[in-house]
């Protein structure tokens, strides 16, 4: 089997997202990337999670070119092509329908950033992109989707290094990181941290964004040359 | 054992309910046709579903007559048989009392289209009936049940095709498709739709529904002549 | 060992509140009766439903005298025994801290009946006591507890046959029934209508309780004469 | 294996914060006190809890000294130092990420003594610090953090021994005990006090705080000479 430990890798980060409850049936999809080859492992389109195997999945081009595969990708997969393609450092995409990220991507609001939980892992609110023009809608869908993550990230000026997720409005949550188990790691991350600020708003409507500082202070306790929290993992 | 197939299907189905947690104890319920034959099998009323063995479904026919079963049939019955008589393609109802979607039907509220979620598996709100006059409730009540269902969908012109799921106003939802399966599939869905569309409004409580051709372009990406998502299945 | 069916119905009904997930911890407590003997079995003062044992089950008579146990009886005894002593058909009480129901008796507000799930068990709102006095909160306590339960049933004109379930105001619930087994039942049910009621207000803060027809239909559907749901159980 | 048993207290505390769902992924962390050797086992900085066993536990003296271990201590440890310093009578912290604890610490709000759930732990709200200045969080940030603990407790005149919970401004909650146990008992009482108090203002914004004699009697039958809920456990 080629690209065996690819595929491994994106089958068991798509195994996660059942079993972290991100999504219900065959919602969500993660790939992985092979940089040095340009071949992504994603999976399949709606298989259930039950009857998945690693070689279910499929070898994708950055080209959106399928390589190998029994069955069609995932009906995503140019989301995650564009994204592998502009964020030259992360090696795995995770798309998700959790609950609640979902609802903040439906009421398209950005996710403050309200305490340590989330400066724990990245710097500024979670951005949600713009509603898609009927062009884009009617066009090339999925590539598009991916441009408008694009967008925001560059509109906000945001680094794909720091801020590893991000609310599709009214559709729902991707995130990434170094790997496929890093991208379903922050999928999971975003979903506690949208129903934390969900219940923050509900307790206190006035509440507001933490100040730099304490962000900072946080974050860099994690991230960076001077991190000082875990054992050099995540 | 006389229709054998179409009792475990009905009688799988019913377990799916408790399984996906769309109801506690022994509410809820699902059946299957057999549209060649006229039969239905359906879920013995209050049994729980931990005794619950397919040959307790009792077979029912379009009369609303018993054909076989050492049980009575759930109560809720006559709501099935109406749908399937005047819904001619389904194969299998699902009646649950999933906690969000009854509080939108306690609400007496549609379940609006906010996003991707929902345009993947509706075009239009999630339907709400109206509240049945003294008349109906004294009269033939599961029947005037299925016959409110059947008016909202008039009213609004809609196709049960394409609709496959209804809140009846201050009981609970309804959901139906082409088998069993995919009928509690769709109950398990409009439970996590009710409770996205829930927690978006108290985000934004000016939260609105997705233009049409977001709804049109997510629907006929699963459905349909030019669907691309999935191997087939659903 | 005396009164071994009792025991154990009682032991059975607590492993319930755990199993239900209506308490953590050893918070909750249920009892049975014998009504020939005047004997209560009831779950000991503090002990962890993961060593609970049928035996450790403390035997009480209606003057509140311990008459068998190693272990102090549930703090909230004398309560029980009260409601023993005045709902002459009831065969078991449950007390719970579960959730919802206790966010209702700490916000004071009667659970309206909103919709079917609810009229299928009690015709009114679930009833909530008014606030101790200091004499009384000084005084004997959880007795006193039990008469702010019988107050508001007399001042309500309640039959505790036909509305098993009451929330103490600031506490918590305290449901139930025939015996020990339908006494955690109804605890589980005012759980899910206080959670149900709790979404329904906030989708529609206007929404109001539903009409007597609709709920005689459902109650009557379920109990007395001329009921046609389930098989002869519950 | 030296304080084996230490260690072992620790790691069991540690390993409820994963049974009880008080956090996802590593975070969260209990260490346990040995007064007479003046040494606190603690988990280990960022290692997950699937991989967690009870030699991975670091010492560390009360002068923040790692005394053994392979691995770097949790990042919070000072915190956990300054409050065995200061608290002589607790035997273990615990410090978690649990979401309705952290909305409330998010929202900065202390937590109402609703009714007796919360009364029958503790006889005041679940105070909340002050935010930490620029020169704190700058500074020493993690001892800090337990001087804004050991600041509220003395500007609102509380014992430690009567509160054994609190929350950090935008951050989350910390909770001790006589023992690493306890700790995490008091942790998850939090988190339901939280989840219940979030839920009673949601059914009633105007909810108050019960009066001062119905917490006294609730929290004296637990605790004090006179206390009789229980076993002489807890």
């Amino acid at each position: 089997m080629q690209y065996k430990s690819l595929k491994e890798a994106a089958y068991e980060a798509n195994m996660e997202i059942q079993h972290r409850q991100l999504a219900i049936y065959t919602f969500g999809n993660v790939s992985a990337i092979d940089r040095s080859a340009g071949v992504v492992a994603i999976k399949p389109s709606g298989v259930p999670y039950a009857e998945l195997k690693p070689a279910d999945m499929v070898l994708v081009d950055l080209e959106n070119k399928v390589l190998e595969g029994a069955n069609r990708p995932s009906s995503d997969t140019k989301t995650h092509i564009l994204l592998y393609r502009h964020f030259p450092n992360i090696g795995g995409v995770c798309h998700t329908h959790s609950t609640y990220a979902v609802a903040w991507a439906q009421a398209m609001r950005a996710i403050p950033n309200f305490g340590t939980t989330h400066a724990d892992h990245l710097v500024t609110a979670v951005p949600v992109t713009e509603l898609m023009s009927d062009e884009m809608i009617l066009g090339d869908y999925e590539h598009e989707t991916g441009n408008q993550i694009l967008d925001i990230f560059r509109k906000e000026n945001l680094s794909p290094d720091e801020v590893e997720m991000v609310l599709v409005a009214c559709h729902g949550p991707f995130a990434w990181g170094k790997d496929a188990a890093k991208a379903v790691y922050n999928a999971a991350v975003l979903e506690e941290l949208a129903k934390m600020a969900y219940l923050t708003l509900q307790i206190n409507p006035l509440a507001s964004s933490i100040k730099q500082t304490l962000i900072d202070k946080h974050y860099f306790r994690k991230h960076g040359q001077n991190a000082y929290y875990g054992q050099g993992g995540y």
